[in-house]
């Protein structure tokens, strides 16, 4: 019934399995591990500066710090997220080992100080630095040292936001625009799953978001069972997700390239961005936009939990944070854009809800993942992240929202070395 | 802040979404109705076939009757599903518009007579039939063909199951082994969207599947938020639902070309076929195996809404299964492979549940959603209808279970056209 050739090639399957799950434990162990230490350091250097607001007006001078720590002891360290996505199209010199104790330090400091920063790009260098040096000791071949960096970066996103199956599938859409490589599906799998579970070893818990739709929703009398009214509202604040993104992405591409060519003494640049937070800050008298923003001690601050309750965010916040993490990132500080893309989103979706009277929880959750999606063009994902954060009630409004923000955010992201596979129009 | 060129590239996504969105409307309609149309149709010779239990004695004629239509009306239709993957990789002489009643007719006698058959086949046959006839209509390039058809597909999957995001993502995901394309993820989520939502305007109801695991599960008082032994025997259960999959597509293969060789004259294969249905029901003494097996007018019949519940399948049952329908697709009848993939997998979760004393209810869940992903090679639409059909709050357990049938089922599948892109190891 079986040929010898099919048998054969059905025994590779099982050994390239067995491999990769052996590979997995290490790099989960190690990822999993330093990125609970990341995220319990965030805690401490965040619940610090809620208790000490003056850190703000050093900001300038920890970007000068942060400038000088890549200046002396970066090398090429500080393309980050893209010399990652770079080695995993094309393997060369592989990832400094460097790169994930200075990305930890110089996040650490931008939160310890204010800047409007994520989690994300630090966890994804995390993973990639720390996997590369496995790969150098096992001698890996170009097509393994591909499969294990991209094993690193969903280990890191995996652990940093505890959604594995996220993590897995990130990985895997990250790398292309417009295609999805199947080659690593269940080694990403399994390095993100034990990177989770070693990260909550650690004790490390996650923020729990919550989206309680009124029942009436649930058991509309409608001869269909969706609502076409909101499905016809999730659609239109996908679309304005998807521009959102566009907007973040060329924001922050713009700030870049400004500051370079406007400001000729270098270590100048984040000097002058943490200047600006801080203009930014006073002029608007709210510390609302500084840091994570995941949650607040003031209740009724602006903050992505808060997003999730009517009248938790202003008309204006998706644009105010925005521009704070454009300056932010765009100047020299660091840390991922991707916390600060899910602020954006839920501030925006609680903007779209309160106007046109849709659950502004839900609103807020599609927000969440929908601007991410279009700004990472990793619509699946997003998909699956809306799953795994929220439940499983809504995914076909969650897919609704991420695909439609994919192609309203055109054929950029944050991350400038994804290569276009498929276009999307 | 955006050239002219990226302003252009932008605009032509807009109207590439705008045609697709406007095309997507007659697609749905016309394959949503016509899917209620054979749902109802199912629902009724089902029913039939309960009370009036001699019908079975007639399959070998019935047989005859599927291969004289096909015969005499089929020409280049009898390739089914075949042929809408190979008119995807390279549109040429169309779908022929006789392929929608076609099937949709020898797949009602099929299972009137008691065929062990699925619907997924048909389903998807009449989406791309009808798709294609709306093509012609359209005068579209070769590409937008091929876009078309997928949206097709992805009609008659979301509608058959009431599960439009799985139609979606499946309809990328089965056309090549390893990599999914994503240019047409949006118009594929329209189109299966509408086509659900048409559907159930017909007032077709879907089947409602249940996995309440016992709480205690859920409260654990580990460390871990995962149950470590639970993910064990899903591993485990994955893999041998993958083995599964590689059993039954063998299988019929492996019917299918005995019979071509050793029955001479082709319209003795299914009456043969049918006769041997005949013997094994009346071997077994028992008629659970026939037909699409979904429910049971008889509360002890081995169903697969019994698979779910303790004690509701034999050990072997999920055998039996893929014996009685390997036998009756193999040779000559019609009808889906999914909907009999979904109750060996179910009956063989039922089974390995029992065993190690995993909950039943959730290793049917996987055994239904893996077992599928398996021989399709689509663990990620796999791993959304587990979230569609049975809610998201196992959504790693389904991916884990998926994604491990994925690699453990080889590179074979029950649709031979499809393109291994990515070998798996």
């Amino acid at each position: 019934m079986f040929s010898k050739k099919s048998t054969t090639n059905y025994f590779s399957i099982l050994i390239h399995l067995l491999k990769w799950t052996l590979i997995a434990f290490p790099v989960a162990a190690l990822v999993g591990s330093v990125v609970a230490l990341f995220l319990w350091l965030l805690d401490v250097v965040t619940n610090f500066r809620f208790t000490h607001g003056w850190l703000l007006y050093l900001l300038p001078l920890a970007g000068l710090l942060i400038w000088w720590l890549y200046k002396t002891a970066g090398k090429n360290a500080e393309s980050g997220n893209n010399m990652i996505l770079d080695e995993i199209h094309q393997p060369g010199g592989g990832i400094p080992l460097r790169m994930a104790p200075l990305v930890l330090i110089t996040t650490i400091i931008t939160h310890l100080f204010g800047g409007s920063a994520g989690r994300e790009g630090t966890a994804v260098q995390i993973g990639g630095s720390l996997s590369s040096l496995i790969g150098k000791r096992l001698k890996l071949s170009t097509d393994e040292t591909k499969l294990l960096l991209m094993m690193g970066v969903a280990a890191g996103f995996g652990a940093v936001f505890g959604t594995p199956l996220t993590g897995a599938i990130f990985a895997l859409e990250v790398v292309y625009i417009g295609r999805m490589n199947y080659k690593a599906l269940l080694p990403c799998l399994i390095a993100s799953f034990l990177a989770d579970m070693i990260c909550s070893m650690w004790h490390i818990h996650h923020t729990q978001y919550h989206i309680q739709i009124v029942e009436s929703l649930k058991s509309s009398t409608s001869i269909f069972h969706f609502d076409l009214l909101l499905i016809g509202e999730v659609i239109i604040g996908g679309a304005l997700f998807g521009i959102t993104s566009l907007l973040f992405s060329e924001f922050t591409h713009t700030v870049k390239s400004y500051s370079k060519e406007w400001i000729k003494v270098p270590w100048l640049i984040p000097v002058i961005g943490g200047g600006i937070v801080i203009l930014l800050a006073f002029l608007l008298g709210t510390n609302d936009y500084l840091g994570l923003g995941v949650s607040n001690p003031d209740p009724n601050a602006v903050s992505i939990l808060n997003c999730f309750k009517a009248g938790g965010a202003d008309t204006w916040s998706w644009l105010w944070k925005l521009i704070f993490t454009g300056i932010t990132l765009g100047m020299g500080f660091k840390g991922g854009e991707v916390t600060p893309l899910f602020f954006i989103g839920a501030a925006l979706g609680n903007t779209l809800g309160t106007l046109c009277g849709a659950p502004v929880d839900l609103m807020a959750g599609l927000g969440f993942i929908a601007v991410f999606a279009g700004a990472t063009n990793t619509p699946i994902a997003c998909t699956l992240m809306g799953i795994e954060l929220f439940g499983g009630e809504y995914a076909l409004y969650y897919a609704i929202a991420c695909f439609t923000a994919y192609y309203f955010s055109g054929h950029t992201g944050i991350y400038t070395a994804q290569r276009v596979i498929n276009k999307k129009g």
